[in-house]
């Protein structure tokens, strides 16, 4: 599969004299890919029914003659007035039951069968249109799912939706009391007009009531993306694709990306630093201009197991961003950087987000490859290195990495909607053994928890996982490799209860959770030679073997064999010490690398990444200032 | 009387099949008190007017065949669905006019009248059934009035409520604008009608109109209570009991009470620690697993005066809860200091929540005396070893303080009405002057503003009473121990004027307020010989004795004779220094307890508790972590 | 002009009995003025239309026939209830959509044209009744336009009026999709009525949206305000005054000017440490009991302007106040202090408010030169000492200053609708900038953008304007002094897009800002020879002389002639380098003056302020805490 780069574009944001310049600009600047049409939706359909496409066609062609391949987009993201007005209803309702009204994107309520109606209608229009036109070779549905908090609505529409879907997936109301517990606090229901949404309690709602509303709410967005790929599907056949965003998990990705070809995300480092990670100022005024090490690979890693191997950069951080709380430039080279990293991991395309900064609307401040007066803004030198530099360099190599790490989305709701202790999140516990696992130079997968790929790692890590399907229990019990487990592992019903026998109730583990404690901040146990649990913490009982125990003598690891249940949440040493040492029982080599500096394997080279704003020297070899290294295996 | 030991239970929460041992387990434990039924609503009339008492028979045949005295309960905290389909109005609003529904629990408007009725309907069927039933030996009503801001409600029956009761208290409008001083921005009402809740106004309405709506809302607690306790008392003649909340201020808990024979708490010390006192990080990593080692105390001696001298834990943490931010295991030992601390302080009876932890719903992560699987958790060796100990020790002996503290709902709500600086409270004002008076190794006693025992104490403390009746006031001006009165006291009338004369107003005490500073938490005025003033301070004249002074030569305290006008609000050293004083003036022993360490007096021992989880020394005595002390007087 | 004193009075609070003895006690404390009747319409027209006139009429004339001069205000601040039963819709919404209730003050929406007609109509029937009374000598109308975040309301009133005023703006839609930029996102409307008001989107509405919404929201006040002038100024013609409040901005204070003759305001100095401004808990702790040294003038001069030379205090804080966070008292000598800093920045009078304290209704803790019971608060007798130092001063000398500052309204929306930063306020940077160039001993204008004076200063700063006029530009170009612009400076047309050619475009210098950066606090630019940028930089290119440079040796200003382009936010050391410098090139003097000193210059006089609570020594002189110093230029 070979690297290509590519860049977002709108041509309905300038006039048509431009359109063949900046093609051709695109083109030297060495891009094959150019995507569009993501908003255009009033310009596509100016009035309902009254279609305008000889704009669009012109532009496609234009592009197209350039040279450049086309991702064209349907444009649901953005309904126009028009469909507003026509159904006032399809909003989404907030938490506090408040209309998330018209006037910026995202204005739609995934409950809303009217509207996926419209969007299967826009997407046949396109279809049959552009089907196939030769310079369009893929497509993107839609845009961000669920970014600004557009998963969950609490509309009529949502309501009686979940009501129905309550109904096929229990049968009775009689099954849906027993299987939630709706005798504790008299809520049981009688009928299923009864049940509502759960919001606007008294107190916390039943969380098997949230769950079920969480998965339902997942559903929607899989269903309405479906809608739209099954369409597209009858008129194309090149790839469809979605660009998700980071650290979005209210829907099942996974779940998702069944109906497309190839995953994709939009990575921008800079701001996620400040919304989307938890950590010290510190850490954040030493990566202002760089972005965490480790969220660009996280995403990288995770959106490749949900495309099923076939990934893309959809939108990538060029300059300066509008969004965040503070929008630093990225400190020169990691516009380059960023890319190359994304190709290490795997991914076929990087496309910068945008061609041109546009200087009206909501992301004027959003820097482009040009500056707003058509200037090459800083990026726009780094892009040209970057695709010099790809010329030379061999396709991308697929590798399966030694170590994989189980990600469940039920299992992020589950620690949502039961955290148990103020701050902690299920993504939280992930990033820090990711990060850890990263620290110690392991190249590492993402699978989901019934791959049938889990035999075949060294190492498998399985945190959080709050309910375990009996699949990955049988798996376990015949596990070659080693396996680190824990915490708060199987402490769930799928209908969130607690089970019997109690949690983790791991093959061949005797071992048993008597009680969980979440603790603040400030407290810690430590552990016998190193490091400690904080936020967490299990009393553990039963015969297996103590592998590990906490300064006050309870048991923190219980092991049986090479299956390792950890009854913490360990500290970053914790989980370093943990997972080396599970590392050299299986032969896997590691290393302690220096801080800001990360090491990514494909199959024929060895990437090194410097994300500090000053050089090191990792193996006797320089390494500048967001500078990249790579050599042969 | 004896002490006892009781449990909560559910039996509709788990098959009949456990019943019988369960109840063999619990009176093999030592149990004499199982309380049951408050939240079986939607079980005990599964449809309107269709009862199924035949599972409550035979669960209370069970449990009472086994030797247990029962606690039967009135569901009404949990109204069914079919309650609020039938009365869609009867949920309350919240201040910003949200509605609070149904989903979780106590989703009721006080003012809703016809839910009164239902309430009064309930009550007199299972009056009707159970009144004579000779295994019931107590009643409670409802659960936890005003726990989840429930007390405060602004729907149109509120509404509708409120101005029939300002009719009925002001009779015409015009006296009504005028104890208002309506004249004040134009706010004169032509119409009862015209006269809104004190919500969403553009800035603070006027205090006047928010304390009668405090006063309201207070009423309509007692009104809904009553109703429920009339209906109650024409079937049974034994005790109507209601388990009122921790630092729950909203209502007059004396009035309540005065339709009810026993008062009684639900005792959560490590949840309380989080989430109901102001304290520091340092103080709640400290007592973690212990809780603040004044909170329990504070509220028996509260509820004891609430109770008229008869009081329960009605529901006793046994191991770590499920709704604090964080949520650690007690220390090993603290659920058997916690009862006896409770006995200490005169508690006829000690119930730990709940028998077994359930594995469904909002609370499934609540710990009981069993695990989720029926073995034992770590409490129940606890209560084990208590229910031996209980055996040998006398009965509580009812034994009154040297010092007693005027505590006053109304003056809570008017601190809140108009604190005049962030964050000041009434309930932390007397907290800490509790807890310097305990730190001091008093026992202490609470009394309405009004009550006739007040002149039978040696010193009594009245901490920021804003409005003091005459009674009191007459006490005061016989009252032949020392009296360490203010700040703030009496500075408001009945209806949130300042009066005139100016405060304090004491009878032979020639002092008045000229005016008041709220201070930011970095700003203090230290007193001559130490301590100092921080939150609040006034500037006092007159020709009174000055008996303190501050730093910058203000006075900080007026006296006349054992009469003493404290000017602001003293730290933890200047009403340490205070009430020492005081006591000695008066012959009452004092004693600087190490931290941690409280003690209390009954009328035949001497009882010391320590908080800390390190073993002290106090006169000679050492008590481990968590230990209990006790020797005779 | 005169000096004088006033204080403000509400004869509706008090018994007539009183009000000759108070007459007379304001005439012998040296007071000239008193004002009156600004809440007190309930009592003026208690039910509609029946209007009672003849308590006011005796009140004036006891006023009057003591020798006092009138303000009389129109009580439109505080519509009363039957208004509001009237017109249910005349309320506010705030931007949740929930309605601002009845039961304080300023329940209205600016929007609303009934209530506008009502207004007219009472201020009718006050001009009728006192146009020509010989005892009032001015007007005030309404009370702190804008108080309470009342300029934005999302009604629908405020909806429909928007519409009105955009069709009469734009004339086309198509004119207003292409400056707004519509097409971003599909945003284009094809009606008006499609428009709505930027509240509840989903994530943030177009910037050019949130604009003309500010610019709508002023323009409202403006009108409001006009329409009671109109009619007044058919009575009377005495002056106008309205009282504008501290760091209000929401609306065009010239526009309302506009209609007016002299412009007052409400300083409240320690009430405005508090909620006002940015700074640190040392500082504040530091200024407790004096306000901040700069709040007070920053309005004195910039209300100056405001009111084209003329203007007053109308309501001066004497003692504690009930609305900040913390209330203390001031310290001794403020009170005065005060007073006279106001009158060297050219105050006619100084009204202080209240005469007594009144013991009801919201602002019961607000104290005045009385207590509530009659006595003299404490800042009577300073008071008292001021009237006699003012016998004894000559008349105010106006005084046009050196040094300008271009204040501009609409650019403090603007930075509100796109702050690009979390915490960057317009208001924030000019009121460092000013605070650094006072602590030079300057004085200082404000001047409005396109202000015809601006030519006659030596130095004009220009801070953060977003949107420079052309007449601006021109004058820019022909400036003869020194001129020191920036940041952000012309980065925005007047429809809220990014302008070609890029900003700041200044006349003459050739600097282009490429892209601009927002940085969290703890990160700076170091300025090489001191001083850094924070929160703000810009990186500037272009052929004009780099004047001063940044540690990483990008361009900090970059200059032609004696026009400055500040690229950054400079920090305090930053500033006083910049201006100090710039004073240096045109002769103008500067000193460095100790931490809450400051000085002013009036025509005739320099004035010295010691805002420390302790006395300081000043070119030999030695100051007191809150002293004043005079002395003859």
């Amino acid at each position: 599969m070979k690297r290509e780069l590519g860049v977002c574009y709108y041509p309905e944001h300038w006039g048509e004299a431009v359109w063949e310049e900046d093609a051709a600009r695109m083109k030297s600047l060495g891009l094959s890919w150019v995507r569009i049409g993501e908003f255009a939706w009033s310009r596509i359909e100016p009035k309902p029914g009254a279609f305008n496409f000889e704009w669009l066609d012109r532009a496609i062609d234009v592009l197209g003659a350039a040279g450049l391949k086309v991702v064209m987009s349907t444009p649901t993201a953005t309904p126009p007035r028009w469909m507003v007005q026509k159904y006032p209803d399809m909003l989404a309702l907030d938490e506090a039951g408040q209309p998330r009204r018209f006037g910026s994107r995202r204005h739609y309520c995934f409950s809303h069968l009217p509207y996926r109606d419209e969007c299967r209608r826009i997407a046949r229009a396109l279809g049959e249109r552009y089907g196939n036109n030769p310079h369009i070779q893929a497509w993107q549905l839609d845009n961000e799912y669920g970014c600004h908090d557009t998963t969950l609505s609490y509309s009529p529409h949502a309501e009686a939706g979940f009501r129905a879907w309550l109904k096929e997936k229990y049968g009775t109301l009689g099954a849906l009391n027993a299987a939630w517990g709706n005798v504790f606090w008299s809520m049981e229901y009688a009928t299923f007009k009864g049940i509502g949404l759960p919001n606007q309690t008294v107190t916390e709602p039943n969380p098997a009531h949230m769950m079920a509303f969480r998965r339902y709410s997942s559903d929607q967005v899989a269903a309405f993306n479906r809608a739209q790929a099954d369409v597209l599907k009858s008129y194309t056949s090149v790839p469809l694709i979605h660009n998700y965003m980071g650290r979005i998990t209210e829907f099942d990705h996974f779940d998702v990306a069944a109906d497309l070809d190839i995953a994709s995300w939009d990575s921008y480092p800079l701001g996620f630093l400040w919304d989307r990670i938890d950590t010290t100022e510190v850490h954040r005024k030493r990566f202002l201009r760089q972005g965490d090490p480790d969220f660009q690979a996280f995403h990288h890693d995770l959106y490749r197991a949900v495309g099923d191997g076939r990934w893309w950069v959809m939108e990538q951080q060029p300059g300066p961003v509008n969004w965040a709380p503070y929008n630093p430039a990225p400190l020169t080279g990691m516009a380059r950087l960023w890319a190359w990293e994304a190709y290490a991991h795997g991914a076929e395309t990087v496309c910068y987000f945008r061609w041109r900064q546009a200087p009206f609307a909501q992301e004027q401040m959003h820097s482009g490859l040009l500056r707003p007066d058509g200037k090459p803004a800083p990026a726009f030198a780094e892009v040209e290195h970057l695709s010099e530099e790809l010329a030379l360099l061999p396709d991308v190599a697929p590798h399966q990495a030694d170590v994989a790490i189980v990600f469940d989305y039920p299992s992020c709701w589950a620690w949502e909607v039961q955290p148990q202790g103020a701050d902690f999140h299920y993504f939280r516990l992930v990033y820090e053994q990711y990060r850890a696992a990263r620290s110690l130079g392991l190249s590492i997968d993402f699978v989901q928890s019934w791959s049938p790929q889990i035999p075949t790692y060294k190492l498998l890590l399985v945190p959080g996982l709050m309910t375990m399907p009996a699949i990955l229990r049988d798996m376990l019990a015949q596990f070659e490799g080693t396996s680190l487990i824990g915490p708060r592992t199987n402490s769930k019903t799928t209908e969130f209860s607690i089970p019997t026998p109690l949690p983790p109730d791991l093959p061949g583990l005797d071992c048993t959770v008597e009680f969980v404690e979440s603790l603040p901040p400030n407290v810690k146990y430590q552990l016998e030679g190193g490091g400690a649990f904080r936020h967490w913490a299990e009393r553990l009982t039963g015969e297996a073997e103590v592998a590990l125990t906490r300064h006050d003598g309870a048991p923190a690891v219980m092991s049986s064999g090479n299956m390792h249940y950890v009854g913490g949440w360990p500290d970053r040493e914790g989980w370093e010490r943990l997972i080396a040492s599970a590392c050299e029982a299986q032969g896997i080599a590691t290393v302690r690398l220096p801080e800001g500096v990360r090491i990514r394997e494909t199959g024929r080279h060895r990437f090194a990444f410097n994300y500090n704003s000053t050089a090191v020297t990792l193996d006797g070899v320089r390494i500048p200032a967001a500078g990249v290294h790579w050599e042969d295996l």
